[in-house]
């Protein structure tokens, strides 16, 4: 077996006097660090703090852009016309790209963040104009999200690189979809069950659906969460079965 | 007689729905825009409309970057420690320098805006900060400011290329420095005296006091206000008068 | 005839440095201020001013509550959950009250503001958040809003006593709804056109549909807007027409 | 002995998906909770349930007002114009009082926070407008602050109780001021000498200065941080000492 994969997490995330998470720990666990460009989190120390310990650790730095919604982190669907949208995520990628390169941790892709996240799976334009901010700002950088969404195929008629990603720790339906949050099932506990599925996901591209049924999931990268309390915990456990089980990880 | 001086202006300072100054207008008469980085003013899609006419325009683009202070357009003082305000230059830099290299107009220069271009007159710790973050983001942008100040001594100890800067509409002190706003004679009208001001200043680098002395002013580039009702009509007197004088108005 | 109708209009919508509309004429005009609380627009300072302005000239308060979007200017719809918009509209009704009172004016009645206006006319669970926020400040207060809507539902059923609204120059489809802006006929000109719509609005309760169609519109209060060039000629070619019409304009 | 004591901390400083402090644990220890109003910190649904809780346990609630930098926690220093400060402060504790009023808890008094509390024992403008602000509110509030400060002069000349405050966990100078954060001494550690040095602040109104002085402190309330990893255990420390004393402990 000789498969590689990525191993993501949502990182940045404190803001001024509030800290979330514990960067440096995830940061010796992951390979891609999504970094918050101060839209829902992350104001310019925490991201050239963050950016730097990424340096060090030789791991992948993506612009982590959200809606502009501080109090609401992000996780609230705003219906943002196209061309504001656009400009927020160019100004986002942009910001943190600088203060990445000054820290010596170059940006090479984005994730979207949280509501906008699960917005542009759906709605195309949305989808498209973060599609047009990346590829305005740099046509290189790659896209994370999820396969077959409306910005996976914005992203691929742009020429921008799609990277799919799966989640871990997140339940899914026999349609490939996430279980809702809120819902039984959304978000799976149990550090070793949760780093068997991780396995599964790198080495078969499968995952057992909320009703049992067995689906397949194309996978490029595998999102751990990094701000909840045990989750260094599970980031850890992730990784050590992987690297047991004879997969590679590493940036895409 | 062979002078050259430039004319900048700040603009792009309208946030949102809220409009401020005629950008479009005062992009004809100046060769050099401070634009807001969005800290004081300037959300991402005025930021991208003003790097656009700019670039129309051939007129050169500097970051106006600004304490965070939103409700009080960054005009009040504040006590950042040095890491944060170095932070929030380079934040504010890099978010302008990528919306401007989309918009066609690469930043070239930096002019702090409002209480912290007259804090680093004589605060060198501040001072130091935003020099830092400059040459950290690229050692070849211009910084633009005060002749003999604070940030004047900071950039060019740290090898960056200091623009000194005087003001057509405000009075003078017989020591150079500004008649503090608030206090009669800060800030003159009647636009023919002060367009013959700007040719003196741009000819001669001489300008008369409050007091009635004449003093020596060290100017690259004369700034001219873009916000008030009458902002267009002065600019315009300015320019027509320097070129009268044959005096050659360009970018520094 | 002996008809009465109240007259109303979105103001103190200025923030820090920006300014929007002339509250000091619209208050002239008017018999209800909608008066921004802070998260659309509406700065404490520019609060108070409004405030005294209308205290002087009899003019009823009300708080113009919003999601919290000062960039877009709260007219970006937003997934708030119903606790946190619950709390978003306590929060300004709170401080407008508070406010408002030093200032000498009272609050009366809550108004929401752009994108939460439209959003409650259909969305039963904000629509009962904002109900809610309303009534544990004070059950006494009145509610500005879209007749048959799903806040006029949630109102009634609180005990809120629930004022009707209509628009003097937006276009009205056949089913009683607004022409989405955006859309040809959405806003109408002509100030005598619009001043006797509202006259045939307040007298008969009738307005000309976009297709044509005579329909029947409850209200109680017209609202005028104020922060558009022509806003004031618009008001006030309004209110003269009504009380040429023998209308007394008074608040509701 | 018959002494009485308040224990006041600053709480609600969570905002949005960032958590700060144990509010629930503070609260069953002091009498007296200043609750952040938007402006440092503090989201209306934390504004609410910190209310709720302290309604719950009979904690008096204070607005605990700062400037408007929530990138900085109010720690920040600012020349805020007077008319602006009052402004802000009128704003907030509007705000506050509506949420506290609902949540079952008047507010009862006034704490400015962080860097506007430094500021306002020195500056008789900025200290005369946050009181100006409380007596337009209500002037039947008390403002917590340190004795003999411009703050002190200010409340006192308006009419407006005045409550002494001293720090159990801070280093004193000996002539009666704070040593500086940052400085060797500025902030104390261990349980027991901070709970006895508590004692002789209620029982004697005195304390050992940093460089060995005994000195005399006018004392109406006792302040221990909420926001340290420690701080409820050195709250329950400096309450059963009190109480072990014989010092009654209630709100003022």
């Amino acid at each position: 077996m000789d498969r590689t994969i990525d191993l993501n997490s949502d990182l940045g995330e404190s803001f001024g006097a509030w800290t979330m998470g514990d960067d440096a720990a995830m940061l010796r666990l992951v390979t891609s660090a999504n970094v918050a460009c101060g839209f829902h989190a992350g104001d310019p120390v925490t991201m050239l703090g963050t950016c730097r310990i990424a340096a060090e650790n030789g791991v992948a730095v993506g612009a982590h852009v959200s809606y502009r919604d501080l109090a609401g982190f992000g996780r609230r669907a705003m219906d943002v016309p196209a061309e504001e949208l656009y400009g927020d995520v160019l100004y986002q990628l942009a910001a943190l790209a600088g203060v990445a390169r000054v820290a010596g941790a170059p940006v090479t892709y984005v994730k979207p963040h949280g509501a906008l996240y699960n917005r542009i799976v759906t709605d195309p334009a949305q989808a498209e104009a973060v599609v047009r901010a990346v590829a305005a700002f740099d046509g290189g950088l790659a896209l994370l999200g999820l396969a077959g969404s409306a910005v996976d195929d914005a992203a691929t008629s742009a020429g921008i690189r799609f990277v799919r990603e799966a989640f871990v720790d997140r339940g899914y339906l026999a349609d490939g979809t996430l279980v809702q949050r809120g819902t039984p099932g959304a978000v799976l506990s149990g550090d070793d069950a949760i780093a068997q599925r991780a396995v599964r996901l790198a080495t078969e591209g499968r995952v057992t659906a909320a009703d049992g049924t067995e689906i397949a999931v194309e996978v490029d990268s595998l999102c751990v969460h990094g701000d909840t309390p045990g989750a260094v915990a599970m980031a850890a456990a992730v990784r050590a079965a992987l690297e047991t089980a004879g997969v590679r990880v590493e940036a895409f």
